[in-house]
C-alpha cells in the first residue's frame, strides 16, 4: 500500500518531467527520437541518481512501465504540443510539479533506507533538481536551478517542514500534501512573482 | 569463451573511442595529458554507466588492460595523427564504430543481467551515446548527439532489431554481427546522405 | 587511527573544495541556497564518484558531519568573503588544496579496497577533478581543468610518486605527504609561472 503510494507518485513525476523535456526539445527543434531521449533522461536521471546515492536498485531498470509510461507521455505532449502552450508557462508548470513530487519522493526513500534527516533533504533536493539540470544541458540551455528565482531553496525548505512535521503526530499522507504544496507553492509564487532571495556580492 | 567475446569487442570499441577522444583533444590544442584524459573519459565512460545500472562492478576497474590499451591507442592515435586525417571524417568513422560496438555490449550485458528488452535496448543506447556526449562537453562543443543527424535513432533500432532476431533461431554471432551492421550503417548513410528525420515544430 | 587520519584529511578536502565553490557562486551573484548547493556539489561530487567507483557507500550519506561542514564553511566564507580575496588567487589556491587532498585520498581507499596501481591512479585522479569539473559546469564556466594549465597532469605524475615511493621502506605517513607537496607544488608553479607542457597539433 505505501509502495503502490510512492510507485504512483513517481509515475506521476516522471510524466511531468517526460514532458517538460518534450517541450524543450521541441523548442531545439530536434526529431522524435531526439525528443524521446531528452524526455527519457530528465524523467529518469533524477530517480537514477537517487537509486545509486542510497545504494537501491535503479528504479526503471526494475519495471519496464517506466519507459511505456515515457514513450506514451512522448506521444500525448507532441500529439497536444499547441494545446499545451495555452497553459500559462507550461514548461515551469510541468517541471515544478515534477521538482516537488522528485523531492517528496527522494525524501521518503532515503528516509526508509535508514539514512537522517539532513541527508534526506540532501538526497531529495539532488534528486528533484539533476533531471532538470540534465535536460538544459542536453539543450544546451543555462540550467533552470541558476536563474535567479527559488528553486533548489524550494526542494530544502520542503525537506525542512517534511521533517518539522515528522515531530508532531501528523499522518504521513499529510505531512507528503503538505511538503508537495510547500514547494510547488513556493516555486510557483516566486515565478509569478519573480520573488528572488538577495545575492551576494564581493565589496566593492 | 562467449565472455572473451565481449570484451575483444569492448576493447575494440574503447579503441575505437580513445581515437574519437585524441582527435578532438588534438582539434582542442590540448596538451598531451589533456589528450589523455578526453581519450580515458570519452572511452570508459559509457562503460562506466552501463556498469553502475546493472550493478556489475565498473570492467576498467577489474582490468589493467584497459587503461594500457588506452595510453597505447593515444601514443598510436598522435604520432599518426596526420594519417588519420586521410580517412574522411575520420572521427564520425570512429565514433560510429564505438557507438555501434557499445550498443551491441550494452545490449548483451544487460540481457545476460536479466533485463527485459525494452531495458536493455535502453541501457545500451544511453551507454553508447554516454562517451561522446561527455567527450564533447569536455571539448566545450555541442554534443554530436544534437545534431540533427540519426544517431541516438541508430542505436534505439539497433537494439529493436536485435530483440526481433531473437525471436527466430539465429545464431547469437549472426544476430551480433547484423545489429552491429544496422547501427553502423544507419549512422554511416545518415552521414554521408545527410538524412535527418523531420522535427517537429510548434504551429505557426 | 589509520580511518581518522583519511578523515580528517577528506573534511579538510571538503572546506577547500566548498570554499572555491562559495567563491565560484558568489562571481555568478547567486542567492544563499544557490551558494550552497555550488559548495556542497564541488565538495561532494568528487568523493561521490569515487566511492561509487570503488564500490563503497557514498561517504557523506554514511555520516552528517559533512554537510554541517560545509553550512559551517559556506557561511564562514559569506561572511568572510572580502578578506578571502587577499589571498593572492584564492579561487585558484582552494581548489588546489581540494585537488591534492582528493587524489591522495582516492588513491588510498583505492589502494585498500584492492585495485592496482594504474586504476588507483586513474580513480584518483577523476575524483580530484571531478568536483571543480562540475563546479565550473554549474556556474556556466569552462572547466579550469582544460586551461592549459597544468591541472590533471598533476594528480597523475602524483600518483606515479605514490606508487614509486611504495617500493621503498618508506612510511606511509610520509608517502602521503611527499604526494600531497608533489601535486600541490607541480599546480602551484604552473599557475605562478605559466607553466604549460606544449600542445599538439596536426600537421599544417
Amino acid at each position: 500500500m505505501e509502495i503502490d503510494y510512492i510507485f504512483i507518485l513517481d509515475i506521476i513525476g516522471v510524466i511531468a518531467f517526460a514532458v517538460s523535456g518534450v517541450l524543450t526539445a521541441i523548442r531545439k527543434r530536434m526529431d522524435p527520437f531526439g525528443i524521446f531521449i531528452v524526455a527519457f533522461v530528465t524523467a529518469l536521471g533524477g530517480g537514477t541518481l537517487r537509486d545509486i546515492l542510497i545504494e537501491a536498485p535503479v528504479i526503471w531498470m526494475q519495471n519496464t512501465l517506466y519507459i511505456y509510461v515515457i514513450i506514451a507521455t512522448v506521444i500525448f505532449a507532441v500529439i497536444f504540443r499547441n494545446k499545451l502552450i495555452y497553459i500559462n508557462k507550461p514548461l515551469i508548470f510541468f517541471d515544478t510539479i515534477g521538482l516537488s513530487i522528485f523531492t517528496l519522493i527522494g525524501l521518503e526513500k532515503a528516509l526508509r533506507a535508514g539514512f537522517s534527516p539532513e541527508i534526506c533533504i540532501a538526497t531529495g533536493t539532488m534528486t528533484a533538481c539533476f533531471g532538470g539540470v540534465i535536460r538544459d544541458i542536453l539543450a544546451n540551455k543555462i540550467p533552470i536551478i541558476f536563474h535567479k528565482e527559488i528553486y533548489a531553496t524550494a526542494c530544502i525548505l520542503g525537506g525542512i517542514v517534511y521533517f518539522a512535521l515528522q515531530v508532531f503526530a501528523v499522518p504521513s499522507i499529510v505531512i507528503s500534501i503538505i511538503t508537495f504544496l510547500v514547494i510547488f507553492s513556493l516555486r510557483t509564487l516566486a515565478v509569478y512573482f519573480d520573488l528572488k532571495l538577495p545575492s551576494i556580492n564581493f565589496r566593492k
